[in-house]
């Protein structure tokens, strides 16, 4: 019931403290609150294995339970210790919350200074993005939506053009729907439409999100990004993708080692109650892809400023 | 409730053959029966702006009734003579049916030989096409569909990946059903998998359809070609269309030239009865894009043979 790699991260954090807060855990003994924690992050992760968010919170929030120094900093909690009781923990997953707007106002406000100062005459300029990163995806405001957010707010947005998003529609159902919602200039294409509005209707940057950023700046992201970078190069357009900086997995040496969710046939299949096509076709359903890093041309945009692909895991 | 370019033509014109045949037109009077076929005619012809087989049946239609010498070589019929009376005219319409299906089996014959040529081993291959060009599209056998067709009787065909296409979905609903029911190797994957599919699944060779080649060997096709071209050549996959002679437009230079249809937004927006975005979001549709010639790396294929695109037109 919840999607976009923040909002899993986040709501799967605050059910843990709902849990906790509930009296749920264990109360006193630190081994076993350990373990309790370790459990229900170990489920969560199963569900989503190509988001990275979700995977560095739990590990940031084992370490927390574990009262070991040096974590979190930079996580605005003040002069709080990350130890038992409870209260302290719950505190810190709520911080969270409070911690990935502000993050993702930082990433709209580094993204739309890069962008304008790219472009010709500072703009206004026509964005063009994939999927959901707004405010359905995050703690609000957005990633990629963030940056459009941000140029909208400033006057220097001409439109934005949303995909559709096959074969779940998060384009057409929940972007468009949340930037018409704010008044913002929104266009609705299909998938297939993507490089002819490049190419006839003037987009100048190319803005998505991501779920994962392996060491090398390889990304992966909902499923036609790849197809988006490839033809943005073609072009000769920026491409950025915006995210924060827990999205960053300095395990992974490559794209390559990002696992992939394959999600069922069927959501290509049926949409609705309507029947889309043969339901016994065989159906490949990647819900992502990889983005290899050197087709992002206009680099990663994060809470702390906009990095070279290959140079972002280094600078974090 | 007829779709897909070479299809169109011959209905258009048998619809024609079914009135004359009928006795709509005048039965005696040539002059009123080229002002009769050419009003009707340019009735058919508003429906479609972007396809180009309808146009060029149409002028030829138009000499056959003006008893033009030299119009109709090799279209097969025999000895006679294409002047009044009317069952000549008819004859000549029901003679382009059998003349479509004779041009498809070609097609099929050139493409699959060519692209076996091209593969290292001779095959088999898989392949990976756009949108629908198959028996619901033509008089039977298909276009691109006629190479996946006559690779798959050699014995030469690993698999084909047949894209959604949206948004009318003619992928899933047509070509997926048309080659699962022909017992052909067939996976549907969202548009935005196809650069995915390319990489990770081994594609060869993309094969599509065309609605109308330019002078210059531009395309136009359905919406989504130009991107899947400007992927295929970034992966060193050959790129080919294939379309009956009659899809040529000579009298346009280049593809800036052809007219592309927009639709209405709902197909967007709308599913049978599902609402898939805000009703009032607004929406771009072009049903088709222009894919420029140097993308058309493996060549175009017609029922004479494969031809590099900015040389198809001269040698017709």
């Amino acid at each position: 019931q919840v999607r976009g790699a923040p909002a899993i991260a986040l709501l799967g954090c605050l059910s843990l403290a709902v849990e906790l807060a509930g009296g749920a855990g264990p109360s006193e003994d630190l081994g076993a609150l350990e373990e309790f924690v370790g459990q229900r992050l170990g489920f969560l992760l199963t569900a989503r294995p190509t988001a990275a968010n979700l995977g560095r919170e739990a590990e940031r929030l084992r370490a927390v339970v574990s009262g070991s120094p040096g974590v979190g900093l930079g996580l605005g909690w003040g002069g709080h210790t990350p130890v038992f009781p409870l209260p302290s923990i719950i505190e810190y997953i709520e911080g969270l919350l409070e911690k990935d707007r502000r993050d993702n106002r930082n990433i709209g406000a580094h993204g739309a200074s890069h962008i304008l100062g790219r472009v010709p005459g500072g703009g206004p300029v026509t964005l063009l993005t994939h999927c959901n990163t707004g405010t359905l995806a995050t703690a609000g405001y957005g990633t990629a939506l963030g940056v459009v957010r941000a140029l909208h707010q400033r006057g220097s947005l001409s439109r934005v053009f949303c995909t559709e998003t096959r074969p779940y529609n998060q384009g057409s159902r929940l972007s468009a729907l949340e930037l018409r919602h704010d008044g913002v200039p929104v266009t609705l294409i299909a998938d297939s439409a993507a490089a002819a509005a490049m190419r006839e209707r003037g987009v100048q940057a190319v803005v998505v999100g991501a779920d994962r950023v392996a060491a090398n700046g390889d990304t992966a992201n909902k499923i036609g990004t790849f197809q988006l970078a490839v033809v943005a190069r073609h072009m000769g357009i920026p491409f950025y993708v915006a995210a924060p900086s827990t999205t960053c997995d300095p395990t992974l040496a490559s794209g390559h080692l990002i696992p992939i969710e394959e999600r069922p046939g069927t959501e290509l299949t049926h949409l609705g109650g309507v029947l889309l096509a043969d339901p016994e076709v065989d159906v490949w359903n990647p819900a992502f892809d990889v983005t290899p890093h050197e087709l992002i041309t206009g680099g990663i945009i994060t809470e702390w400023g906009v990095f070279a692909p290959s140079e972002l895991c280094q600078a974090l």
